[in-house]
């Protein structure tokens, strides 16, 4: 069988069934983009929940489909909240989506970024900086302790992240994906990159956070790959048919969201991906 | 005299009175949705401030006219914020309105919504599932700890909880709001079943918090009663418009702020209501 | 040479240098319009990095090119993270905004403000009654503790608040901006009017908070007086273009940013200011 065309159906498939049971996956995420997290996961027809206390956290872990855990914005309280949510969702083997966002930045954050190796988030998010840095700071092939981080911008190309994408998904036995002008998603051993999108994306804050919360929703149904391929589908799919309406990054977030409201399976599993030659 | 003829009577006063004196109704909510809370409470002529701090809780009660308290997002400070809070909204006769969101969800969310029943909300605001849940909590008629609470989402008919939600009112001497396809508001003896909205407005994040908002805000000038009738009223009327107007979640969101800014009180007041049969 | 065509060069500058070089702007900011400052900075050309924590705001200070430090919603943990990061930004002739919003709501808001007079911020944004407050508790000219503030509302005029504005500036040998329906921007000698704008500017929450932001990232390539009458004039641009293409408030907001993004250095270097007489 076609492995390409076996990969279209699967991703029909959790679009679909997305929209039929309506999975919830919480969040603890950062406090700029959490509005845009919860109406992107909604968008798509999933259902969220964000909360901070640790004991919350846990509950929603168990309570919920997926999660999704962004670093972004950082509170005291997070020393307990990050490790117990994370440590619930690797024993009650609930699919996790990581956001390593800002790493780099501060004592805890990069503690707990640490402590997450152990947890194995079935995906990990972000852009070319941020995959090089957590493979570094996991002394994972491919990743450096030097990576041109700058606050949340990525520095570095999505080609320059590709090994660190792979070993970080050899290690979670899971998936990572790489945003940027192509998106490049990996599972260590199958890999595929996702064109589409839009300029606006970069000038808006969210674009990458929200995408992180929509994996979470599709992990609830699909393999960590396939969620995270259906997700930056959907994401190139929304952005460059919001790009056609949109004269700024105001009117291109809204209608942004239209567009993933309005997507269809078909239209998101038909999207161009193209896969990368194994060895 | 008409009874329906004098509830109308009195919305119409009610918006008019807050366009006109602008009533400043601070928050003590979720960061999720805080920032539509707000402009809600804007577009409809009123005046907000969010605080998490204890004393700038008890500072925002004794210098507002009303306040609207959700506990979506618990932070530890919420310990002392929100009792003071509270407390201090009961002891200086400040109506005020609260939103149970997603209880159930974590020890302290369970401890400070327990709190909360000597301090007696003028407005409780809840979909079906919370209603029940706080009426149970509370060991009231009608409740039960076993609501079919799932995170945010409602999993109760509106029509089940309509026991919980006048027992509810009958205790705070106030008045409650169950939202859903139908809103129904009562306060204990008089009761109201208000018509419209959308089905976009669960597909965003916030409507039902912004709509505290909203009622705390009309709550300043109005009994409670009328205050989140007249509240049910302008979001059933501005999202019937907005999704006459909208493809998707993204562009309602935004036109459903315009139509509650240009929502005229004629518009608000005459807004179809049936009144409950009454024993 | 005409001082006000060699500050319209100047202003022609700054845009064009924020758009080129893309100069990252750290936020300490307030939740509720935490995502609007965000989008703000990136629509005029800037980066954002929104943090909590002291180690990070101390990070982001030295890291960055300039900080904005809004004290809107005061957490706990800002005893340590705000006087921390001042002082960094301080000690690192980084520029900064300070937003002194709700002053004298809450003893923390207050100790904090006091704080920062000796970490002397660039560039102090506030409405009439904040910069007014301010002055007052830093005992200089034309302050008072008696200010007539009420929340986060201004309940005094633009010109009242003139000598209160240039004692503060005097004092930071920075600039003061102060907003309503004509801005007042001064560095302590040399003082400007900026027209335009909206009413809809204040029907939204966000409006001067995300000015702030804005001043902010212009601040890293400019004088606090370029910076600050840069950020009025393309508020003033923008706002006047935006409010002839809204109906209401929702949508104001989103077509605002995009004539943010949208706006030419020559669009906002040739925007109508007045220069002030001075003795």
């Amino acid at each position: 069988m076609n492995i390409q065309q076996d990969i279209r159906t699967q991703m029909m498939e959790t679009v679909k069934t997305v929209k039929k049971i309506k999975p919830m996956a919480g969040s603890i995420t950062n406090t700029v983009t959490i509005n845009f997290v919860a109406n992107a996961q909604l968008a798509v027809g999933g259902s969220a929940a964000m909360v901070y206390l640790p004991d919350e956290g846990a509950a929603i872990a168990k309570a919920g489909s997926a999660m999704y855990i962004n670093v972004g914005t950082m509170f005291p309280l997070y020393e307990e909240s990050l490790p117990l949510t994370a440590k619930t969702l690797y024993e009650n083997k609930k699919p996790w989506v990581l956001d390593p966002a800002a790493i780099g930045i501060g004592e805890m954050r990069t503690n707990m970024l640490m402590r997450f190796k152990e947890y194995k988030p079935s995906i990990i998010r972000g852009n070319a900086s941020e995959i090089i840095a957590l493979a570094g700071l996991w002394s994972l092939e491919g990743g450096t302790g030097k990576s041109k981080v700058r606050g949340v911008d990525s520095t570095d190309r999505v080609c320059d992240a590709e090994e660190a994408a792979a070993a970080l998904a050899r290690w979670t036995s899971g998936a990572v994906a790489v945003s940027g002008e192509v998106d490049f998603i990996t599972d260590g051993s199958m890999s595929a990159y996702s064109y589409g999108g839009s300029v606006f994306m970069e000038k808006i804050t969210g674009a990458g956070c929200s995408l992180g919360g929509v994996m979470a929703v599709y992990s609830a149904v699909a393999s960590p790959f396939i969620a995270a391929l259906t997700g930056a589908a959907i994401y190139n799919v929304a952005g460059k048919r919001a790009a056609k309406k949109a004269e700024g990054p105001g009117y291109f977030q809204i209608i942004f969201l239209d567009e993933l409201y309005k997507a269809s399976a078909a239209d998101i599993a038909g999207h161009e991906f193209i896969l990368k030659d194994m060895q």
